[in-house]
């Protein structure tokens, strides 16, 4: 907690935000899902940081349901990269001509290379929390964890890091394959390390696949 | 597109970043799921430059399937109004004794007060991104409007705009009042406006409901 926060009726002030609209744009613009790394470390304590950031996200209930698991063996590593061999067989199976290739040139896993990777799971049934607000909408936890980690995404773009998300697994054999507990269910598989290179144009919109639209659809 | 990045090689350069780790740090420690809302409308044009920040999220296959429906008239509220209750009903009838007691206290929604009400859906089955990424994981389009939120948020914020997300509802229900396309799935209903207060400490941790961990459980 920074010094300059004042105490006032109870209340803590808030602080001068140091971010402004055009510093978040901009870094909202540059995050990038990175597919190609250098295989170089990440800096020393700077995982341990991303991972704190990664907890300041709002959860339901304040349940704090993410559960991240580090994946650095060599027989773990084979494992997933086995899994989404032949999940993205499958997957590659259902385009054909064009597109087929086109998804094959799309590298779509940075699994080969990426220093860290983390396969981050869902607690669906959380001690802490006492269930407020996921009676109705269960999923809520699951959204919990989705924005944990956006925010570790954000974060390790400010320290120049990239971060890769790999929707392209089976996510029960995963699971099985890392021995997690039976009530965590995969959210995603995270390649994180310090990109190839850089730009400001989504890697899908480079290689011709889909264009981003500037504004949301808003109806009514 | 910022006249200062530079083309090399083809790809854009990303400019330097005007957020700094700890500017970062501040933002995500002061977005607050606000709950209590001064009733004045936001500034003229401050809603469409909030849905613009959240148009910058990633989406699976850059599908960007979020849809965000205005709820404005007193007609459509008064619907969702009598849904929460409905569903809050429910969900009190879990608990008993003080929890049930503070469960009320919560003042879990901002429906009665706040001057702008999203509902947020994600289409099932969007044209835009030809299905990449969500065969063997069709919830990946759920996760990139859950982003589109979570951006959503962290613009208002810089706005010293609140937002409180409103996870008891029933879902089935509410897009029915909202006539919704069938594909539609609700993903949230957002609460927007002026808070009537700001803290640092999550509504939940002061009221004694659950306290926030500092780190997230990492295994292996």
């Amino acid at each position: 907690m920074s010094a300059s926060i004042q105490m006032a009726e109870g209340h803590a002030k808030a602080p001068a935000l140091r971010v402004s609209r055009e510093g978040l744009r901009t870094l909202l613009t540059w995050r990038r899902d990175v597919r190609r790394f250098r295989t170089e470390p990440l800096e020393p304590g700077l995982l341990d940081s991303l991972l704190d950031f990664a907890a300041l996200a709002p959860s339901v209930g304040l349940s704090q349901p993410w559960r991240f698991v580090h994946v650095r063996s060599p027989e773990k590593r084979a494992l997933v990269r086995k899994n989404f061999a032949a999940t993205n067989a499958d997957a590659l199976g259902g385009y054909d001509g064009e597109r087929a290739a086109l998804y094959s040139r799309l590298k779509l896993s940075g699994l080969d290379d990426a220093p860290v990777q983390l396969a981050v799971f869902v607690d669906s049934d959380p001690e802490q929390g006492a269930g407020l607000g996921r009676r109705t909408m269960p999923e809520a936890l699951f959204y919990s964890v989705i924005i944990a980690i956006h925010t570790l995404w954000l974060a390790a773009r400010i320290e120049g890091v990239g971060l890769g998300w790999v929707s392209i697994l089976d996510p029960v054999l995963l699971g099985a394959d890392l021995e997690v507990p039976p009530a965590w269910r995969l959210v995603a598989y995270l390649c994180i390390g310090y990109p190839a290179e850089e730009s400001d144009t989504p890697e899908l919109e480079r290689s011709g696949w889909e264009r981003r639209a500037d504004t949301p659809a808003i109806v009514r």
